[in-house]
């Protein structure tokens, strides 16, 4: 269950209207990268990893009502950039109330150009913000990554946080108002402060690479196919050791010559590492077996509860470690 | 900012697995009219209300937070109606994965089958629910309408509550599980108490019709078109007065030879009303001043704060009536 | 069938280009609350009207035909007010085309600026509108709500109506053509007639609340959950008599522990209503088996045959009501 | 302005109910090569070519006109094909209500499995049709095309009937109800005869390659890169004459080596062809004049007005060859 | 498979930076008409035609490709315009780092203004292209038309051809710079080029019209419906004889009439036409056994493998005509 | 410039038509985490890698190259899997054509029913693949990530080959073909060496944590805030030191209390860490000269050329390490 107090997470202010820069935070709000989809990812995380794993679970839905409270202040901010049209575009009937605001001919063609900037400020929302990106693309669940897998999930959310963080770090370029600039700098900091949470809970799940069950087939896992042409390079991605497997990378230089000699890479054999195709199935068996259990042992059979209601659990924190 | 705990609002529960009955619950966790599009419009629709209407800010937000509530008692049921797919697929090494689940080659095929419901709970999710419609179609931002006036927002709001609730109806049909029933008829309940709360609200905005603030031009708010040719009808939407202006329907029995007459309607005058095309604009304008002037006092110029902070704000309930 | 005119149902007329206002227009012919979207919301309603209930399918075709006609008055305004661009993009060849119309330097430049508000008009259209909102999203199915009961439908259409009103009222700010705000004024005043129609067929269906046919548990039909902390407001939404169904509000100061204490709302019992369970169910098989049977009557078993065709139908208009 | 007449084009009958069949048919409905989709598409471009050719705005009109009468009769075959639905699921409250028309624990299950084949026919629309595709993808704008350039827009057109013929073809086959099949074959069939008449209208117009104005450089009009090695082609695509400018195909048997020979195509000279860089500028400007001058003179500066009144123009059908 | 040669196709430059520019240009690079569609589009289409059409294939793959060469030269050009602003990106700590690209409080300003036109160039993308059109759409797998019959998709492509020639048309007339024009006319050149040699491959399949197997209905093959009143007019589309079937058109100046006087069409004969229905149905019997057998004698049954290898395929193109 | 050789990359094979599994795999087709969008992903990111990091730019072209190749793996293995409906389809006109493969009324029944499953498969591709996820939802260009600093982009990078992998291993468990279980193993194997390599590179950028040039601000990188309540749990997330900034975790048990008492977050200094406000800005301000140095130096001024050419380039690897 939800609850809301009204204060904001963070203290966000606005000096003066906006609504070019409200446009552009319009991205962290409704955008593929903002706060809405960080919370809905963890969110949506949240039921599969319920049951088999209780800690990921609460860490998931601490941040992901924490991203809730950020969608908050964005939307806050943005409401108060945009301060002001709500209540000229109310004074309508006198058919030139955006005068009041504004005064004279130019000022009218200002803001006309900025209503261009994002129309559906002014003609939409009537001075509030919607849940599209910067360009007006509403908001799409697709943007959302939940596959059901811790290793993959939690890398997921690396990478969601590495995005959020550089839309942050960009946007700051296009403001110069203080207070805007500070609530800017939080919402980014937190980013940097979740990808770190999700990156050492991924170290808590050991083996985490490859991520899932299932062992790469050692023929494959260490090729390189040289398949773009010109000046090549050479790099710890294709020789020497790879970084989670440690096995000696094998550089394909002519990749076209290698698929037809082997007949579409059917007749190759490992080499550059010690795993066979039947040990990296073995491995893969096993570890099935282990997480297999771990997740049924945690999901009980029969009639499911999702949760037990007692005044104990409410009114205190329980804290396990 | 948001809080939130373990405990969900409905103690809801499952039987027994049902991917199929899963596959259709999604059209109210990711669906055009289920709770995430609620949450999100009541939300969405807060910021432009928060500083005008208190009251209607504090009301948005109570059943935002609510439907949030829901999205996760919807979320839940989905996963444990999905119940043990995720432990399956972990177990996924030995290449008969499915085999303890079901037993031999038709339950295989069984299986599959049900994958084929709705394959992303199988090779997508791993067994969790996804932000999309019962189709798959994801969700999206522009099923949320805000727009920046209360009694269109209002009006909004009891169509929106009026079509999940009849989801909520239609989805009863699909189900003989006695808990998900239980569920289902709380969440159907909750959006007719909810639709009460908007229509008591819109109430208290007066005048409240037309919406927004300029007024109908008279020439053309009571006439009827009638366009579609064979059995007509006539009823008290094209006889009589009309509902909310108590206008007198004028019906239009030929339209084309009409608007041909009338060189496309611009040779018409008002009839059936005493209002004159002079006296809808002045109303507009005079309710226009009125509506400006109440939001321009209500937001202050200059800095603006959206939160104080204050124990006292946040250790009682303030309430004002 | 239908059947096409080549006069406009308004004398639409624009008295110079002005592509600026061209893109927020598009707001309503390609966007969500636009004349697309209200035609084809009642076009699709109207397929499971007709049968059980003739004269709303009659209305819900007069409406839908004229909002075609609107849509086309829309696309034949935003075509004047690009009026120009295709002939000058058509004189390509010789490398300065939009010399002519401009002239120098600084006009090209302004030629390009306004390009940018939406390059589509100039590099897709060829100077006609397109099928997207005023920022280039296409139109998209999902705007439009048909659930098959018209105590739904007619509320989605009163809330259609009501923000296509206030899109139109805020388009009326920005240009200043009276030719054009004529024919907004026109077109805004139709979703006033219109939300009157839908109004008064919404009164004609008894009862009207809740949609559909099951009635709410009194055990949560009339509580209101105050999750939204800090200061809080009573009004008519959450003391006194609720508005439709006349129970008292019951007003859950503190949620969360509520929750805890009555084991996730299982044990509550109504207050503040004389309805129980049972007479709420009870009530929703008796409406049930009364509106199934009105259906059923209505729409004949085994083959099907959508119109009979008799030159009577046609050449007069037979009123019935 | 629309008109409507309560008959279909076409006595669209139906035996009896067929949810499966339904889904299908969705795809001429909201799909992407559906009757809504061909309607849009020929009414939109009706817009740029009103004024300029208004032969082929009347063409397109008609044929517009047709495309909604289409797609009226889809929804109705849709709609018909679900008969029975609508009522059953208002027999909601006894919750057992798809007893009746099944009858036994297997058919209820029959019938979720029906439900299951598109569940927004049960849970969303009712028992009615929606604006998707087959798989419930939401109709969208992005479907239209329209490039104010009747040489594309025609050449758009033709595609647009042959695939919406092909789809007709493939539904046939899928189906065995005799009515239903008729309905099919004649909608089919329209899409042949207006495949034809874009033909001709294509025709009418001359030169009509390449398409839009400017005329293509002779250096790259006729060669072939060969670009995907293995087992090589020719036919009339890469050697003889090219057929609508006549010109030499020259086939680059050895792309890669072709581009760096000469610096990324930079210095190819004209081959197989007697059009110089220059005459095909010349060319382009020509014609651009020509047609500029077309479009100047058919489209009035100054203020716009769409249509003109007088009975006399909607009383009698007026023809011009 | 693809291999990849790090040259451009063509030889594109950039003289300076135009973020305004690069947002045009979007359009072609994940625009409906772009690049990206066309290379998909031929892509998915070579997979039906492999094995019944090896030289449909091959021509396919080849233009394939191409498009995918064409996508890179149109997203390096973008990136090119954008030229600098990644870098003043990175120098994002100081708070003013786009002072020094520009200098002065107005070119900060006219930087915010450019970063307007799309933001996303500046705060998502920082500074490269993006998969949307120049709107910010993204780019959408329902561009892509492949129907599994070539009379349909080459029709698909001519029209796709017609349209990204008329974009690049378009273009050109929004940049001045020589280099821009010169890789701008080398790509609207090669949409002819592809548009004559889909047009040569169409002719190569005979019969080629109606597209698919299945006749038309002769009773409805050539009857036009003048669905458009007012000013009609008569051209080869409805007078004289149809371009493809050679039937004489049947022009039904009042189709209302008509359709209640046929009981829905029901009750016509084919007339100006020597087919018969029976005729028609056994031309599409005899045509269907034709194009199966073809298919299948082409499609081996039983095991399938898509590539045989062979060192002599591969170091060599052999050629068949 | 691209080069396609028709010999696939693995020799794909399958043994028997499955309809049903095409229509899972089409998941890796068009789908969110599938080969077409780790292609593009790559080939986007390329074209700002390509100036300031020529080794990363080799490496991402490398792998989006092989992409593509795999996307036509997978391609080629849905059209084999659908092997025979393409054939059947054309057999269209006798109006029992599935007849032939099937027999007898059941088995037509069968291939309805399988139709059902995705009816696109039939009525519009005629049996190839779909640029849609295995619900029918098309592709779309929003699945791309590419936000311009490698930090960033590369672990996108490594999130998305993890999804790609989970789900080849969720898919392999719903086929026992054992040719095409080795097809996706390849597959599957491919992404976690593509992971590998852009773990690797990942390291050889130094520092790489935070993403992008602003370091956090202290207040706010090592605090972990308690907003689930109920059972909470400690771990590495946060207690102890956080993993890539080495600072302590400091827990905030309480946080709507903590924002009360510090004024929205503005009251608090750093905790658990030696840096310092300034500190943190100042180390931002020396990356970023850093960094953007780095790119202004590798970016010419003035006119820029993507590609030089020269027969040395294209014939020989030239290798730089």
């Amino acid at each position: 269950m939800f609850y809301h107090v009204k204060e904001l997470q963070f203290n966000a202010r606005v000096s003066k209207p906006d609504p070019r820069f409200a446009r552009l935070l319009l991205e962290q709000f409704g955008g593929p990268n903002g706060e809405l989809k960080a919370a809905m990812q963890y969110f949506v995380q949240s039921f599969s990893a319920k049951m088999p794993y209780p800690d990921k679970y609460d860490m998931l839905m601490d941040i992901a009502t924490e991203e809730f409270s950020h969608l908050e202040i964005v939307g806050a901010t943005i409401q108060m950039l945009l301060d002001g049209i709500n209540g000229q575009l109310k004074d309508a009937a006198d058919e030139s109330p955006l005068m009041d605001l504004l005064s004279g001919k130019e000022k009218k063609e200002h803001m006309i150009n900025d209503a261009m900037m994002n129309p559906q400020f002014f003609v939409l929302t009537g001075g509030g913000p919607r849940l599209t990106d910067s360009n007006g693309v509403p908001w799409s669940g697709a943007y959302v990554n939940a596959n059901g897998d811790p290793t993959v999930d939690l890398r997921s959310n690396i990478a969601a946080e590495s995005r959020a963080k550089i839309v942050y770090e960009y946007l700051l370029q296009f403001t110069d108002v203080p207070h805007v600039k500070e609530t800017l700098k939080f919402l980014m900091t937190r980013e940097i402060a979740h990808a770190q949470m999700f990156m050492a809970a991924l170290e808590t799940i050991q083996p985490n690479f490859p991520p899932g069950i299932k062992q790469g087939d050692p023929r494959y896992t260490n090729t390189y196919y040289n398949l773009s042409n010109g000046v090549d390079y050479r790099g710890p991605w294709n020789e020497g050791v790879s970084p989670a497997l440690g096995e000696t990378w094998q550089y394909i230089a002519d990749p076209i010559q290698h698929v037809v000699e082997t007949n579409g890479l059917s007749n190759v054999t490992p080499t550059g590492t010690d795993r066979t195709v039947e040990s990296a199935e073995e491995a893969g068996t096993k570890l099935g077996k282990m997480r297999s259990e771990e997740i049924k042992n945690a999901v009980p059979e029969g009639e499911l509860q999702w949760s037990t209601y007692s005044s104990t659990n409410n009114t205190s924190n329980n804290t396990t470690s």
